[in-house]
Parts: C-alpha cells; structure tokens; sequence
C-alpha cells in the first residue's frame, strides 16, 4: 500500500496489474509507442459475411482468456453485448474481460455469466447493477473504471489489448465500411468505436441494417473490418437516445443554473471564440439556455460545442452561434439527424476527445464546461462513480478529462440529495482531482477554486454569492447533520483509473 | 541476380536493401505489424505555432541521415517541398530521403540538392528531369517507384520509415486541425497525407491560410500534428489542378473511347451497382461520357466511382449516376468543391484506396477502370513508367494497383505515338504485370487478355473489332516498323516496386 497524492491508500498491485499511484493532472509521461496489430492480407474479392454473431464470433478466432470490446453509443438500448456473450458462453469460451467504451444497466443481464466464469475482468467502468454486485462482494470480477479519454489512451498504448472488437454497426456494407447514422440503431457518432477499430487486434462490425456497398458516409472503413455479421435488431431505438433532453422545471435546479451561467458570464470567455461543453440533464439545458441568451445579446460567434452533443447544441450551431461540433456521441435523435447532413457537425474520435497522450486533446481548447457530481470535497475533488451506500453505480464518462481540458470547470450539484448533504470533508471516491476543478455551483452559493482568483474577484464584484467551500459545507450540514460515513472493508474490489493512467482511487468492499 | 516470374532480372540488393522479385499479384503475405510511433503527451494549452519552415525542420528534430515526405496533392503547383529542401541545406543537413507520394516536374529544382549530398534518396516515384538525369546516370540517386497502394503500404507496414512529415494544409487552425477542401491552396482530398499524418514520426502541418480554430471539417486531426508552420503560399493555384479536364476532339481518341465503352457495355456491369474509375486524360473523359450516356438511358444506378476523381464524375454523382465517389485526390476545382460540400463525395486514404495489404481496399471492389500506358506487350503488361528514349520520366500512380482490383481493366492507348509502335514484343519496363490486364484497346482493335474468355466472346458477338494482341502488334509494326531497341548498361539505378512490395523491374542506366 502506498498514499497516492491524495491521500487515497493504493494496493501495489490489483488483478496482477502493478499500479502507479496517482501524484498530479500533469506530469505522467507516456513511454510506449502507440499500439499495433497484425498486418492481414485478405483475399481478394473474398466475402466478410459471416453469418451471426456466433459465426463471427468462430471466425474472429476468440478464445478463452481474451479480452473482446464493444462501444456505448446504443447505450442502454444496447443489445449485442448481450447476446455476445450469451453465444460466447454457448461456444464454452470462458475467461474474458470485458473492455467496451462503457456498460449499462441493461447489461445486468451479465451478471450470470461473471459468475459463471464467462466473464471475469471489466477493464471498463459500469453504470448499475454489475458495480453495486462487485462492491457488496458478491460478484467476483476485478473491475478497472477508466474515463473516455483514459480508455482511449489504454487501447492506443496497447495497456489494454483488445483481441476482438464487436462493433455495432447501424449502417453497414457487406465489405464493412459503417457509419452511425442511419437505420433502425441509428446513434449518430461512433466515436468510441472510432478507437476500436484502428487499435483492437481483430474487428467485427455488426449490423441489422445492411445496405448496398458502400454505406455512405464511411465513418469506419472496410480498410480495418475483418468479417461483417448481422443480428436482427442491435437495439432498442427508444433506449439508445434516451437521456434528458428538458431544462429542468425544478427550482432548485433553475437557481443552480442561474449561477453557472453568472459563472460563465463572469469568466469572460463569452465571446468571439467562444468554447463550451456541457452533459445532458436538465440543469446543463438551463445553463446552456442561459449561455445561448449571452451569445444572442452580445452577437458571440462562438468557436465550437464538444463532448456528447445533444440538439440543444444542434441549434446553436445551426443558428450561427458555434462555428462547430466535435461530437463524440449523440444524447438524442436531433444530433444523430444533423451529424448525418451538416459538415460542421463533425464525429471526433475518443482519442482526439479526451486522451492526455497525443498531440492534444479537444477538451484542451475548451473555455468553459459544466460537469456534474454526486459528491463533492472541501478540496473541490469530485466522486461520480459511487453512490450515497458506497457502490459502484455510474462511469466516468469524460468527467475527469473535461475538468483537465476546459479553462474553467463549473461543477453543478444541489446542495443536498436524499437529505444528504453533497459536500463533504471527504468524497467516498475521488473520480476528478480538485485540482482541475475550476468552480463549484449549488443553489446555496458559488466556491471557487483559488487556483482562479481573478474569476474569484469579479464573482464577487457582481455581487455573485461567493462562499468558501468549507463555510458552504457547514451551511449544509446545518440542515443535514453529518451523515454517518459507509463503512468499508479492506478488500480492493476495483480501481478508479485517472486519465493518465495513475491510480486516483479504489472501490473497497462495502462492510454491510 | 535472379530473374522474377516476368523474366526481368533482379539485384539481390539495392541501396542497401534486399530485393523479393515478384512472383504474382495475389500469394505475397505480410509479416508485419502496422508500424508504430511514440505516443507524446504535449504541454497542455502548449503551442504548436512555430513560425516558418526553417524553425518546424529545427522543431521536429530532423537531422542527417533520415526520411522526409510531402504529399502531392498540390501536383505540379506545390512550393513547399522545394523550399523544404533549401531550408534543410541552409541548415546544413544533409543525407535527407525523400519518401514523398509523388514527386512533379516542379520538383526540378532538387537536382542541385541532390548533386551536393543534401539529398541522398527517393523512396517514391518521380515525373520528369530527376528520373531522367537518374537514368542517364548524371545523378546519383538510387530510387524506388511506388503505386499509390504500395507507397501506403510501405508506411503502414514500417518498411518506409518517415521520420518527419511536412504536409501542406489549405485549410488549418493553429492546433493543427486540417483540411484540403478551402484556401487560397485548396486541393481538396487529403488522401495521400492521411497515411503519413498516421505513420510518420513527426507531424508539421505547413500551411498559407491559418484559420481561426477550428478547421472544418477536419479531415487530419490536432491529435497527431506535432507542429504548425506557415509559409506565403503552398503553392501556385493555376497549377495545383491542372490535369486535362476537357474531352478529347483528336478522331483516333475519339475512336479509342467509342472502342472502351463497347468493352464497357459487353463486360455486363453497367447495371444497378456499377462501380468504375477513369483517370483524366481525354479519353478517360470520353469514355466517361459514354458510360454516362449508357447509365441514363438504362437508368441504372451506380455504385461508386473512385480515385482521383473530376468534374465529371462529380457531375454523374449529383445527377444520381452514382451513389458515392472515394476521392484520393481531386483532379479539378470542380472536385474540389464538391468534396467540401457534399457528403457522398468521401475523402479516402491512399491505403483504404489501393493498399493490397490491408482488409480489403477500394480498388477491389471496382467493376470495370480505364488506365493509361506508354507502352504494352503481348504479354500484356504495361508500362507507364519510362518512356521511348528508355528515360523513367513518369511515376506509376495507382496504375498496378486498379488493374488488380478491378474486375475488367481497360487500357487504352494509341496504336502508335511518335512514329512509334505502343504494342511490342516487350515492355521497357514493366509497371503492371498483364495477368491483372484485361482489355488493351486501340484505335485498331481490341485485345482481350484469356482470362476474361467471356468478354472476348460477347465483344465478338458484338461485331467489336477484336484481335489477337500479336496480330495487332503485326499490324502495326507493318506502319511503323520494328523500331530499334533502347540500349541499357547493366548498373540498376532505380527499382519498380509491385504494389505488394517484389520487385518487377528495375530502372537500368541508359547507354548514350
């Protein structure tokens, strides 16, 4: 065990991996060259149609004790991993890990097969069940939660390689050439897959939607895709889009966005050049209401939206308000719709997203960004990954990549949830180090980091209600007392990857 | 020495590297990784600007001894890799290699940087006075002439190692993000550079038109460009496009294409699907504008056309002809304004083009293409690379690389140029082997290679003018007679690399 730079203990080694613990956002050094796989010849005029996901499955040549991928823009209307690992299981292969961009709730259906054997490593981070299992022990399965930018980082470094990438495929050729934006899964970007298929060793597209060569635009190309399969259906088109996409109505949460938006407006960044990314939810719509407000009175042409892109920024761009989109994935069917037609919304791989190992990341060029959290510090460290009980319930996502990138990072969050009080002496789990988080907003007031002490002055210049974070804790701890922290063991259940790579924390077994 | 399949006797080595001789187009396999390059983690918020040329040599750490590359989708208007050279001398490098995509007439200016050792090699094909004075042995310069497909290959597979690539970029913002498809140097598709962007060591992207970030749409992304540089101007916009764009009005050109389209329509592939590519040229032009007329009054819808691609496929494209084209590079402003615009029309790498090692490139997937020579024998294997005096003056393209993938390839080509017969005994040099030649037509007649046993017989049913390729050989050798054969020293100055890296000739000094 050593302290990481947090103050969070570190195992020295999990799941036969040697760790690094985490010191800072800046300083780890990439050394590796940037990963490989087999060159292949195939025959010309050869066919890639396989059959079924079992027939891709035989042909992809998988075998127990390899690790298989796909991507999370059906998100939770997925239906391939799933079924892949059904036909995996009936093919009797046993021992994989599991390396997708992410895994939702709807992939519960899983959790048979972790204890079965079929599956016994996540070098992923999970949204539901699957985490809340692992932490209360009773599933065993070492899980490594890695950010986008992070996961992009470990295929493209080789830390995690993937032997077979099953990538859903909404609009595909027989010679593989997909994109994302058309069919019955339509999900708009395939920027995580975009990793995959140059960096997994072998991959498959798979499709429900197979139209005459060639599927038009390539976003991946036939170039890189070994077989073609077809299912019947790769989702539920209802769940692959299904985040809010409504400014929220509560009061509360309107208040919340009125000072992000004073945030905003203080930082000085509105204007010409302008850069900005916010989640789905319905304070990050009310904030992006607000900034759209700026942008008309001022006439701001701003530069560009990044990150999951919803139609709210669609608007904004169609309107002449961002130059651009880099869109990384679709939150809803107006994006996917506008990424197919218009060349300024523009698919970005994870990589160029969110990876802190290339020549430069887009969140690097972002002004300002609206992350949320389900649990903050006195020391402006932010958990979103595990829950009031101590469970692993959620993935990074980009959050920890966002905060690093953007000038300034606005963390939004009602003060209290559950009649709990959302900042704290301690985060349960420190997902993004504080030291990149740039403000934090509740309903109850503003803290700044002292890292920006000019945006500090002006806050309070326009009579912005200001607090030091501590006086905003002790506020709201008047109203809910101090909560009795989870208790934890010591067992070591998962890891919180940063971004870099460097451990930032650990998920311990919860002590019921 | 040791003689290939084709009789042409091969070097166990040239400069240095051991010689494979060709054996076929289709058994060679690779044993290779894709080539990798150091992962970097830039400074966060670092810039990339570093001012001009000389200060991105300094940059990119480039010294003696290493390999540089330039695209060549600027053509014969490019300055940049001219100024590059004098740049590298005036800081006093030396024993530079040049592993370009292609090298222009333009480029006649390196000869005095090849003289004084600041240039020491060319690992990719030339056009015009540096072949030339190579094959006359004035220059000491071994070089190796590469397809468009084996030139991505070389990079993909390591077997070229480019240690900085200086891509010129029309379009680009100061993080390095790029396109070809605006400026004053627009070229529309970047189709060469995606190779280097992704294999080369360094990246620099030289530009004349730096634009506020970001470029859209970006075609090479911020994520592997090292450095930006500029200089007043890429290149001259009169000469960037400059290929033949007009119809042929010359009665045996007209003859030829009237010949290539009734090939054309007995090969059975002008129906819905159709997929087909000409270069420029005249005739290309005017077989295009029967295959358009034929596509209309079948109605057929096409596939795709594909490579280098001009107004007139652009115009088959908007009139429904066609549902895409995959465009290496634009051959006229026409092309490159409707890449930039329209979706269908899809920038393609060079190795997604024509790279026969990879999971299946464009090429393959082409019905019926026209392609040039210079000369042909009754072998029929084609050459374009050097011309009558036995000079290599021309660079092969994507010439090997179509006539292998294309299901019928038709060459067409006077029966004589120059008094001279383009139909003997033996190629000077042989760029193509025959077995991936399927038709030769000319003015005189058609010859169908035996592999296509059925074409042949149509093309009679046809009343077409089908001949044997000795007997038209006969022919016109009866006009023109036997001409005398160019006479070559034994020393091998310059290899002809198969797409799939064998040797199927090489370049011997011209006895004067």
């Amino acid at each position: 065990m050593a302290r990481n730079s947090l103050g969070r203990e570190i195992p020295e080694t999990f799941a036969g991996k040697k760790l690094v613990p985490y010191s800072d956002p800046w300083s780890v050094q990439p050394h590796a060259e940037r990963s490989t796989r087999q060159i292949r010849r195939i025959a010309h005029n050869g066919s890639k149609l396989v059959g079924g996901l079992r027939e891709a499955i035989i042909a992809s040549g998988l075998k127990s004790g390899m690790t298989i991928s796909t991507h999370h823009s059906l998100r939770n209307g997925d239906r391939l991993l799933n079924e892949l690992v059904r036909e995996i299981d009936a093919l009797g292969i046993r021992d994989i890990k599991i390396a997708s961009s992410s895994v939702h709730v709807v992939h519960s259906e899983l959790v048979p097969y972790i204890r079965k054997g079929v599956i016994t490593g996540l070098e992923c981070g999970v949204n539901g069940l699957i985490g809340e299992l692992i932490s209360k022990g009773e599933l065993d399965c070492p899980i490594i939660v890695r950010s986008h930018g992070g996961r992009a980082r470990s295929l493209i470094t080789g830390e995690v390689p993937v032997d077979v990438a099953f990538l859903a495929a909404p609009c595909c050729d027989e010679y593989g050439n997909f994109n994302g934006f058309f069919g019955p899964s339509a999900c708009g970007s395939l920027g995580y897959a975009l990793v995959d298929a140059q960096h997994a060793h072998k991959v498959v597209a798979v499709t429900d939607n197979l139209v005459p060569f060639p599927a038009v635009p390539v976003s991946i190309p036939q170039s890189v895709v070994d077989f073609v399969a077809t299912m019947p259906s790769l989702g539920d088109p209802k769940k692959i889009v299904s985040s809010t996409t409504r400014i929220t109505t509560d009061p509360i949460g309107l208040q919340i966005a009125k000072h992000a938006a004073t945030v905003i407006e203080a930082s000085g960044y509105v204007k010409d050049g302008f850069s900005f990314q916010t989640g789905t939810g319905g304070i990050s719509l009310a904030v992006a209401e607000h900034v759209r407000n700026m942008m008309r009175r001022d006439k701001v042409k701003g530069s560009f939206g990044c990150g999951g892109i919803t139609g709210y920024f669609v608007d904004m761009l169609e309107e002449g308000l961002f130059e651009a989109l880099f869109d990384v994935q679709c939150f809803d069917l107006k994006a996917v719709q506008s990424i197919g037609r218009n060349q300024r919304h523009m698919e970005m791989t994870a990589g160029t997203y969110a990876n802190p190992f290339n020549c430069g990341a887009v969140v690097n060029r972002l002004d300002c960004a609206i992350l949320s959290a389900t649990e903050i510090d006195v020391n402006f460290n932010v958990n979103v990954n595990t829950e009031s009980m101590g469970y692993l319930l959620h993935n990074t996502g980009g959050h920890c990549d966002v905060a690093a990138g953007a000038k300034v990072s606005i963390v939004v969050c009602p003060s209290i949830r559950g009649r709990l009080p959302m900042i704290r002496d301690e985060v349960t789990t420190i997902t993004t180090p504080g030291e990149t988080v740039g403000v934090i907003v509740t309903e109850r007031g503003i803290a700044v980091n002292d890292n920006l002490p000019e945006l500090k002055e002006e806050l309070i210049r326009r009579k912005a209600p200001v607090k030091d974070i501590r006086q905003l804790r002790d506020e709201i701890q008047a109203v809910t007392g101090v909560p009795r922290p989870v208790e934890f063991e010591d067992k070591v259940v998962g890891l919180i990857e940063y971004r870099d790579g460097s451990i930032i924390d650990v998920v311990r077994k919860v002590r019921e």
